[in-house]
């Protein structure tokens, strides 16, 4: 069929873009390596013409966007929804792109996390993506986990995301293994370092002490230097899964896991070694169902 | 009086040597920018002899150091002491410097930590020092505590120094500050900010996530920008007062807050917020008593 919708993720690193046709299957997909951060002001809307809707032959088509598109350091600054938010919530705050007359940018939500407002864009586009999917799943309460630099656990009810707590364990495992003491360029594959950074975490509690027995275990223990990522990988992981249901007043729950296939892998060792159930979905093909629910949700209200 | 002993802590960062008379007095004192870490191998015995003797008048003295010197990244690698350890073990553990024969360096420190194995070298010389200055710290319990980059919490019983546990949390501030989204030049002297954080680090589980409201609170809660170092300090020292004393199963004592003054400071408020006492005393003069106590313990074991 022909492609009817550019539907774009457009995140702080990367871009992914797809044209849709009038089912939402994929016609055409491509990847840009040009994330908002990597933009100056303006870019982004130039780049987006000349460039995005060229590369997929999407002129003339309609788009949706979500992401950080929609932030000061995108496109335009698009006011986060409150939470209790459902999807005609997500599709009637689209906001048009600037000199873009058929582009739609999503907001973002934000809500009560931890301790204050928490904040997110793109992954609540993804959230309803899963909940389209299947009509079973707007009944009910569902804790989400979309792993990431800035990872997100999200409680559905009845088809509305009414929290969210977000966890920069992905930006810790970065940061530390560049450039603090536990900096290791190793691969982190290491499945048995992974499952006793598991057992480090604990319960959760004393992160910043956990996270320096990857020092010691290493210089006073007789661990292998090289499995410091792995193990590292396992404290903040091990210690995240802990901490996200209880941080949605959700313990006891399954976990839904969406997202990257090989993070979400680690989330799932990581979740079944504390005996929690999981499911696991791609968050590409969500992100994919959620800007055409969006799409039609706009056309159809 | 004349100098009879040069003493030294030579740290990752930075070598502190005075000379001491007889009683334990200092003579003279300097600081030196050349922490084993900025060091190749072999130098530091090099330096040792050709700057730091010269400098203190102390080209013929005994010296006593403590710290990193001891590691595999300083002059000598000094084996690790179990816990539990008194003044007598340390001194006991003392290793003669390759190649000055008048040089002895300390042993470091090993225990059981919050999982597995954990490290010090340098803070147990300063913990003999505090001790030894009152003959009656010599007796009970005491919860001590060692801000910095590796914040030493350590659980001593009459005399003997029993386990200890390390928190990053001074390093975590560090590449957070520099490396990460919370990346903020300005300095780090909001009070209000600082008991913001104190506020947001809760029972101190979830710090990943805990830590990411100090991105929020700016997107989404309007706090100022330049508030952020403040508050991330706030959240990293509540998180860590708060599990500290836990982690060294002595929740409940008055808490010894031994090292830098303005540091000391921070953790002061931090316990007071949470309602623990606390007492300060000098990391320098704690080394500085720590190696007399050392060289006089050799001297009539």
């Amino acid at each position: 069929m022909a492609a009817e919708l550019l539907a774009c993720d457009w995140g702080t690193t990367n871009l992914r873009a797809w044209t849709l046709d009038g089912a939402g299957a994929v016609v055409e997909e491509a990847d840009f390596p040009m994330g908002v951060s990597r933009l100056g002001p303006g870019e982004v809307a130039r780049r987006f013409h000349d460039e995005v809707r060229p590369a997929l032959k999407a002129e003339a088509l309609p788009a949706v966007l979500c992401g950080m598109v929609g932030s000061n350091l995108g496109w335009t600054s698009v006011p986060y929804l409150d939470c209790p938010a459902d999807l005609a919530a997500l599709a009637g705050g689209l906001v048009a792109a600037p000199g873009d007359p058929t582009a739609r940018i999503a907001p973002g939500l934000t809500g009560p996390g931890l301790a204050g407002p928490d904040v997110m864009r793109g992954e609540e586009t993804q959230v309803f993506g899963w909940l389209a999917a299947d009509r079973d799943r707007l009944e009910g309460r569902h804790v989400i986990c979309h792993p990431g630099t800035h990872a997100k656990w999200i409680l559905v009810e009845d088809g509305r995301i009414v929290r969210f707590v977000t966890f920069m364990s992905g930006e810790l495992f970065s940061v530390l293994g560049r450039h603090s003491i536990l900096k290791c360029e190793a691969p982190g594959e290491d499945e048995d370092a992974f499952r006793a950074g598991l057992e480090a975490a604990g319960d959760g509690g004393a992160l910043a002490a956990r996270l320096f027995t990857a020092r010691s275990r290493v210089v006073a223990g007789g661990a292998a230097f090289e499995t410091t990522p792995s193990y590292l990988s396992g404290v903040l992981i091990g210690a995240e899964v802990q901490a996200g249901p209880e941080a949605l007043g959700a313990a006891g729950l399954p976990v839904v896991l969406l997202g990257d296939a090989r993070l979400c892998g680690w989330y799932r060792r990581a979740l079944a070694f504390r005996g929690v159930a999981t499911s696991t979905h791609d968050g590409e093909a969500a992100a994919v169902a959620g800007l055409f629910a969006l799409y039609q949700m706009e056309q159809d209200p």
